[in-house]
């Protein structure tokens, strides 16, 4: 009775996003995703509470790699190398070859309020789980929050421009710009407070 | 059969607070909220069109007053000078008087996901619609993504320290130091394309 086996949650998201996009997210069931890969419902549900988590899962990966960034900066970091850390760890998960997938993936999200809905959760709890990180090391408020919200932002704005059409560059160097960006965006002239 | 009175909205909106906060959000219906002011259920929906939305009426409101801040600004103003006035614009709607009703509301939603989804939700609409006021007035991207995602979380996190306990600032003294506090957090030494 070894039903579960290695990539059962890997071929159940693949078929999951393949018939979103093909044939709408409202008009897919659990058991049509699940039977596309030979797979009961059943199975189906041990997996994933619901169709909606074929697309969202793996999301706490992604906030551990954020925090990994964290965890890895110098101790004397100031909160906003510490969001650069953490983007850069972040833009791990999106290789090159990852681009395509994350391009059909948003068009489904696109397409549906309720799953914009989720991807605004996911981006609330990565801000919310960053913050709190950032207020372990001690960065106090409201710059925890303002950074850890900013880190979201950039994330967010970076990753629309990373799958973009014709869209080339890698996620890490896009984060890079739109981070220098933001800094231009909001500095003052002489800043000698910047320092954290 | 006039049925309808100036003052409609505001006692079922007032009404739908007091009873969301006493008895709690899930165990309040529509008809108790109407009956609570001696008006139907029927008079009750064509005024709102679930409950939750006699919590965030009027939030079409303070996003005009937000484009009202841009729209008044003087036309070299750079995108966090926009920003700025869009804050300070948008804390017409939180005179002191306010404090103790936004504290009550933010309880009431604090203790529910489906109504911190609403407001995630009225906050992306914030940001959106900023952001298309920013392009509007020529701000390019990614600047006027991060500028009108930067105005959201400093109003967010003024507005939960503006409800803090204790706290006797008024929400435009707390905006401007929030903002400073972005400004200097992200700060890179000297910056001279900070100006737009």
């Amino acid at each position: 009775m070894v039903r579960w086996q290695p990539g059962t949650n890997e071929r159940l998201q693949a078929a999951a996003l393949e018939l979103f996009a093909s044939q709408g997210y409202e008009q897919t069931t659990a058991a049509e995703i699940a039977q596309s890969v030979g797979l009961t419902e059943r199975t189906f549900f041990r997996h994933f509470s619901d169709k909606r988590e074929a697309l969202f899962h793996g999301q706490e990966l992604l906030v551990d790699a954020f925090l990994a960034g964290v965890a890895a900066a110098p101790d004397d970091a100031a909160p906003m190398e510490l969001v650069g850390a953490a983007l850069e760890s972040a833009a791990q998960f999106f290789p090159g070859e990852r681009r395509d997938h994350s391009r059909l993936r948003q068009s489904v999200i696109d397409q549906n309020p309720a799953l914009q809905e989720r991807e605004r959760h996911k981006m609330s709890v990565l801000a919310t789980t960053l913050r709190d990180a950032l207020r372990t090391r001690g960065v106090t408020e409201p710059a925890a929050t303002l950074a850890a919200e900013s880190a979201a932002t950039v994330f967010g704005v970076s990753f629309t421009q990373w799958i973009a059409p014709g869209e080339t560059r890698s996620i890490v160097e896009i984060e890079r710009g739109v981070l220098a960006e933001l800094r231009g965006l909001t500095a003052v002239a002489p800043a000698p407070a910047a320092r954290g």
